[in-house]
Order: C-alpha cells, then sequence, then structure tokens
C-alpha cells in the first residue's frame, strides 16, 4: 500500500462501493453478520430481494490471509470482491465478481455470477438483513 | 393534554412503546412507510419474522381525526394502540391491543388479536422493512 494505512484504504473502497451499490437500488449493511457469524464487509439488498455481499480487499496480504471468503457465497445471489485500482487482479478467482473503488465511487469491472438463493434461505437472510438494520438504529 | 405539549407526548408514549417493543425481541422502524403510502408510527420485526405495527395516540383528538387506522391491519399480524394512562380507554375500538407507555417505559394492558399474514404479504413487509432501515442507516 503506497498511500495511507491499510484501514484508510478498506474505508475509502468500502465507501466508494458503497455508493456505486446505493445508485444501483440497493440498501446496504455493512459489517453484515452471517449465519455462519462471520462478518462480511457489505451486504445489500435490492428492491426485488436479491442479496449481494461485497468483500473489500485492500492488498495482497488482506486476500491471502482470508480463506473464508468461499463461505459467503451460499449467502447471497452475487458476490464481489471490492479493491483499488492497485490490486494485482490476477489474484482474484475467476468467476466471482470485482468492483474497483476509491473513496468517492466504483465501478463493476467484472460481472458476478448469479448463484440464486433457495426461498428459504433469502427468507431468512432478508429477516436477518431487516432485524441488523433496525438495530443499529437509534430509535 | 394537562402537561407537555402533544408532540412532546407523542414522542414520550413512541419512546416508551419502542423500549417495551425492543425488551420482547422486536427490531423496531420508527415512521414505517406503508404499501399504502401511509406511515405507520412504529413498526416491530420479531426473530420469527411476525409484525407488528404500533399506532400511537396521545389524546382523544389525535385518535378521533384518524379514519384511516384499519388500514393498517392488513399490514401486520398484531396491532396495537399506544396511549398514556390517561387517554380515554373507552375510546378506542374493542379487539385492538393497547400499549401504556410513558418515556420510560411501556406494558402491554390488551392484548392485539393475531391476524397471520398470508406468505406473499409477509414477504414484501419484510423485504420492506428490511429497506427502510437500511437507508436510514448513514453508511
Amino acid at each position: 500500500v503506497q498511500n495511507g494505512t491499510r484501514p484508510d484504504l478498506t474505508l475509502a473502497i468500502t465507501r466508494g462501493a458503497s455508493r456505486l451499490l446505493t445508485d444501483m437500488g440497493f440498501a446496504l449493511v455493512p459489517e453484515f453478520t452471517l449465519p455462519n457469524g462471520r462478518r462480511a464487509d457489505l451486504a445489500g439488498l435490492s428492491r426485488k430481494g436479491r442479496i449481494v455481499i461485497v468483500e473489500v480487499k485492500s492488498c495482497r496480504e488482506d486476500f491471502t490471509a482470508d480463506a473464508k471468503w468461499p463461505s459467503y457465497l451460499e449467502y447471497c445471489d452475487q458476490f464481489y470482491f471490492a479493491t483499488d485500482t492497485r490490486f494485482p487482479a490476477g489474484l482474484l478467482p475467476e468467476g466471482e465478481g470485482r468492483i474497483v473503488a476509491d473513496a468517492y465511487g466504483g465501478a463493476i469491472i467484472a460481472d458476478a455470477e448469479v448463484r440464486t438463493l433457495a426461498g428459504s434461505r433469502r427468507k431468512a437472510m432478508t429477516l436477518s438483513f431487516a432485524r441488523q438494520a433496525a438495530f443499529r438504529l437509534t430509535v
């Protein structure tokens, strides 16, 4: 990482990816806790109920240290990695989506494969998304 | 209303009712927009996906001016009026739930009839709840 610390970079990429997904019509919950107990960096819910998960990778080490990302696939319709432009592209597995982002916005540079969730899983995920979002509101 | 203005009283009752429902395990969205375009004072979503709507009534006039509350019934499993202790109890329709609350908490003094939502309606309501909650988070 040349400029900025790794947390700064993660924050910037998360923000840009969030803007992109918001523009695409997704409602977002950052730091979304999955049923398996792990946290995804961003979960998005479309108007039609489709669920996207985005995992932010700030640098090579951030990706290579993570053996758990495949476990996210079963909880979403589409999965994306989000990185900055300097991330070594060849490192990412083929077939998964990729977003390139900075603090101001982002773009999808590789479409994510669509794995349509089963009805019962979608129902549970939507309920979990709803409750996680609402519990973060200060009522 | 003897003490405080009507908006103050509405806020206090809403806060107390929210605490009660939170203690009961509901995730809450205040000012929830229903599919018919009207806003319910509080919508709650239980861990099992049951939906409750609470309509706060600060005083007699607040209730008598509202001809629309029956239209909320078709969007929830249970419906409650929330009032303070001074609200004229006889005014409220039989059969609907009633919460008495102040700024610090509340209690259910009449259980709400259970009207179980149809699956498609519940699905749409849960999705709407999820997106309304998430859109209020500052990402």
